[in-house]
């Protein structure tokens, strides 16, 4: 945990120059985050565009007291703010630092720098949550196509004990989150809003499942809006925080496409796409992709996902080696830790140990083997099961 | 034209050990074709496995006289004998001499030479028509979207001077040769048995119009049956004749895969594959060759067709440059030559400058411009008309 100060300082330059800001984020890595916020507003000699959109938003309260309000209200609404340092922080999003989309015209490229903070809402840990995960978005409109591919691939990677991100948008967004927990896996939805307020409101009820289960998450704070521009901001972190990102339908020019480009853009993020029925619209985004950005891979499956950001190698988290074996054929000691998992969360092997009246030294030795056959993944010291792979609803 | 000898010895040969045979072109390549033809027969040094298998067929009949039975029946059928060296030989093919398939344990996979002659009926010239040609093949058992999206391919292809290729065979193929026709355009069915009995019988009234308006093709002698592995064999020429091969529905092993493996083995050839509904089997093939095939290219249109194959460069045929202009801004004697022009076929700048009464030397000026406006394409010395783009039928 970094000090008060500094995570203080984070949510108010992050509300003064909203997310991603080139100049923030590069004052913050360079003076630390209260230096920061000291030079945008009394140094007459910093960055001047950078102090006038600050000294926009001055005008409707003090940026610390601001602050101050917005984890009053986070710890209302039942949730935690994340910053770089805390043990839950997702260190993958620094790739963000060196992100060149080329076209820089654009504020929305050119602001794509890392989060200064995060806002998280559910019970799992954000990073554990996080190593092992697949963006899945697309079209609001989607086609009953589209629905059911997204439907299929949410439901088997989640299956697979993979963690299934999106923006909890209608159509393809939403179809994921829902095969996720369908499945009984994990699903993040991360939002373009504060996580009190989760747009679309037609969602709410998904969103309350998600932050049940799953998690939130949001660089913006409790109670922000959900700005137009806000959505392609957001769209870097989907990117960033997954080993890659999926495709299922989208349109010429849609915020879906503007996500792959920054996985395109991200180190070791396999960028991928869902062909679709030539002549659907909903189509048109995703061919137009694969034909014309070199590196997008055509996927039809979960198995063909995995494929890919397996092959991106072990950077991110460790993966389950060697396939789901028979329960049946295992030993004494591994079938007992196994029963003792619980289902869903992670648990660690002295935890597990006292559950399963296992010494723990043999409950070491057992969880290498569960990790070897693929019944387990170790998330760096804590284990979770991997769910049974069950049969996708038609 | 070559001398009789050489005609009969290649008919011969061909004949006594199947197209696309290694040895035996190899042995054509060093000697010459007669003498090629009687090291096999009288020479015991000769490579044995060749020997025996002209041995099987030798007993059947003499090879010559059944060659010249051969030429007799393709008189009668209105068919013509084409070996290279003639006017009409396709030069490209000979890029078989050098294809490598990695694979080569099967039969067909190592038979896979350049042709030694080849068996010709309609009325257009082959090598010009194959100047600017792409093969459209695919499933037999299409699906309503292949058949429909084979139908708008062929079509446009079709409308922009494009010589469509297939294999003649339900489905894709038929529909690929069907709507190029529709379209008022040029269609050449590559055959795996004789021209006068082309399979299958089922398509007999579009082999008939093939033949008067386009060309059926084989290297399988008036006569001869469609056997099974002959498919297999044929469809090397389909992809080395072709400046691109283009599969619009497969299902995971079909021939179609194959030919689009014998066009990525081929140099300068093109391997396009149309996407579709992910579940579609018979879209399992294309989804394959997308994904594990490297340099697939994804195709949705004509128009994407047009850009890959452009993008080989000018070493088949030259290509229209600068983009179809309004007729209204032409000079007079430039308007009065594009009136002249035959549609659907190749005329001389000679026959030209008589029909439109324009002395020779200003008809071969305009027709420079022609060209380079891209209303008119030269075939090396004779010129064919680019017929306006139409609506494709719905």
């Amino acid at each position: 945990m970094t000090g008060r100060a500094d995570r203080l300082a984070r949510v108010a330059l992050n509300w003064l120059l909203e997310p991603g800001h080139l100049i923030g984020w590069e004052m913050v890595h360079a003076y630390g985050a209260p230096e920061a916020l000291w030079r945008i507003l009394n140094d007459p000699a910093c960055h001047s565009a950078t102090r006038n959109t600050a000294a926009a938003r001055l005008r409707a309260g003090d940026p610390l007291q601001t602050a101050e309000g917005f984890l009053t209200r986070a710890e209302q609404v039942g949730a935690r703010l994340l910053v770089p340092g805390d043990e839950e922080w997702p260190e993958q999003v620094a790739d963000l630092r060196t992100i060149d989309l080329r076209s820089d015209r654009e504020r929305v490229d050119r602001d794509t720098r890392p989060p200064l903070c995060l806002w998280a809402r559910g019970p799992l840990p954000l990073a554990a949550s996080l190593a092992r995960s697949v963006a899945v978005v697309g079209a609001r409109a989607a086609t009953e196509y589209g629905d059911r591919i997204a439907s299929e691939i949410g439901f088997d990677l989640a299956s697979q004990g993979w963690t299934v991100v999106s923006g909890g948008a209608f159509g393809v967004d939403g179809a994921a989150h829902r095969s996720a927990l369908r499945a009984g896996g994990v699903t993040i939805a991360v939002l373009a809003c504060g996580i009190d307020r989760p747009y679309p409101s037609g969602n709410t009820a998904l969103f309350e499942r998600i932050s049940e289960t799953g998690l939130l998450l949001s660089e913006w704070a409790p109670g922000e809006p959900p700005l137009r521009h806000r959505f392609l901001v957001r769209n870097r972190l989907i990117a960033a925080a997954t080993r890659g990102t999926v495709v299922v339908e989208a349109a010429a020019r849609s915020g879906a496409i503007q996500t792959l480009g920054r996985a395109h853009a991200l180190p070791g993020r396999t960028a991928m796409a869902v062909p679709g029925p030539v002549g659907s619209l909903m189509s048109v985004g995703c061919h137009d992709a694969l034909r014309n950005q070199p590196g997008t891979r055509l996927v039809t499956s979960a198995a063909d996902i995995l494929e890919e950001v397996g092959s991106i190698g072990d950077d991110l988290a460790p993966r389950p080696r060697g396939t789901v074996q028979d329960r049946d054929r295992l030993d004494e000691d591994s079938a007992r830790l196994l029963d003792a998992f619980p289902h869903g969360r992670e648990i660690t092997a002295d935890q597990l140990s006292a559950r399963a009246g296992i010494d723990p030294r043999t409950t070491l030795r057992r969880l290498a083997l569960l990790v070897e056959l693929g019944f387990v993944v170790d998330h760096g010291g804590s284990y979770v099961l991997v769910p049974p792979r069950r049969v996708p609803p038609s």
